[in-house]
């Protein structure tokens, strides 16, 4: 199981089958869902919280650290993934769309990096 | 792209691209991009605020609500594989593993559901 | 000191006499104190996470969930703290501005509660 | 209404007041609150998720940013005493103990600063 080699549906398959085997279906709701996503969002954050940006980029060579924020991501994706399974939504097409719509709101050209972009917020960001 | 002909592979290099076509890697460094995450996740989170958890069930069949909650998780995916992208983290490896412990942590014909649960903390979760 | 008999300045004070004396001022910097923010308000959720609305409120009636419940929205509360003392904000004036405009954004007689409320997202909040 | 004249009590009031009048009380339970914090404290580190911390102080004197701030921080404010309002918790109460148990944790002549301090995740905090 690599990334090269996964599919998303073989992700989607492997979480279904622990949820429902433990018959945890009825607390993987939309809201209780998007709280978990949250929350293991919040987890990955605590490894960087009192570092500076380089700091982190440095934290992330030390073996413990990364086992750990690998396990939060790992979390975060196993909600996300239980969430688009449960609604029945095909999360590559999803990815696909959005990618697509921003390709349209920051064409390459235009915007590349810090100084030339208009907005701050939109920085480095895909936000909508 | 969708969800069974997709690799993560694919994914995580549609999302490389994407960002390296903007020069954006500077931005998506460990401590941005967990942000990024959180604040994505957050927006998941506002569709179901003042919903009840069924309330929030029907939401979804709503087709405008489902298309924006889908872009929302889509951000969260999208940062959660720019993330692994850029720190080198295979993270099909990653779910295998959590799920595999969590596997040894829930046995089965122990947990199933809510009253057998022993802990309230761990009910319907993957939580470490 | 209970709410009654203590100032919001009070607290400001309290706060940064413990952050300065472990000389923690340099960590408590915008960007930081944002993401402790929104760790700790993680760490509410995480007592939530699997019940529906109903039983959480009865959830808030167990002394040890109360009890750290309000741990948690105390540390919320600290950051906050911390970050308006950092950045010399007036946060009694911030709040009472923020309600003046919400006065006038959801007027009483025309909003009051659900179902003649206009805007999902609005429904029981204070968003901008 | 300034941080020096006003009490905790006050803010508290302020809000329920704000919340009855439209009958919102129904929607501010524990779960939904929780959620709102986070939502909020979500948008605070939204104006900081591309700067460093460096960049983040500076933006801080940006006379827009820092109104904007102040608004997040004031949203997440008025969800916490909202909540403490809702559950009857004494918040200042909570501070204090809380700072009281991290002054014991965190004894000033073994912990300034980043050097001394022993554990990576509890520099610069409270967290328990």
């Amino acid at each position: 199981m690599s990334d090269k080699t996964t599919s998303v549906e073989d992700l989607k398959s492997a979480v279904a089958k622990f949820v429902s085997a433990r018959d945890w279906d009825r607390y993987h709701s939309p809201k209780n869902l998007a709280m978990s996503i949250s929350i293991e969002a919040a987890e990955i954050m605590e490894h960087f919280q009192w570092l500076t940006v380089e700091e982190a980029v440095e934290a992330m060579k030390d073996e413990k650290v990364r086992r750990e924020v690998e396990d939060e991501i790992a979390d975060v994706m196993i909600y996300c993934l239980s969430f688009v399974g449960q609604t029945g939504i095909d999360v590559s097409e999803s990815i696909r769309s959005k990618l697509e719509r921003n390709e349209g709101r920051f064409p390459v050209n235009r915007i590349s990096g810090y100084s030339v972009d208009g907005g701050e917020g939109e920085k480095g960001g895909n936000r909508e």
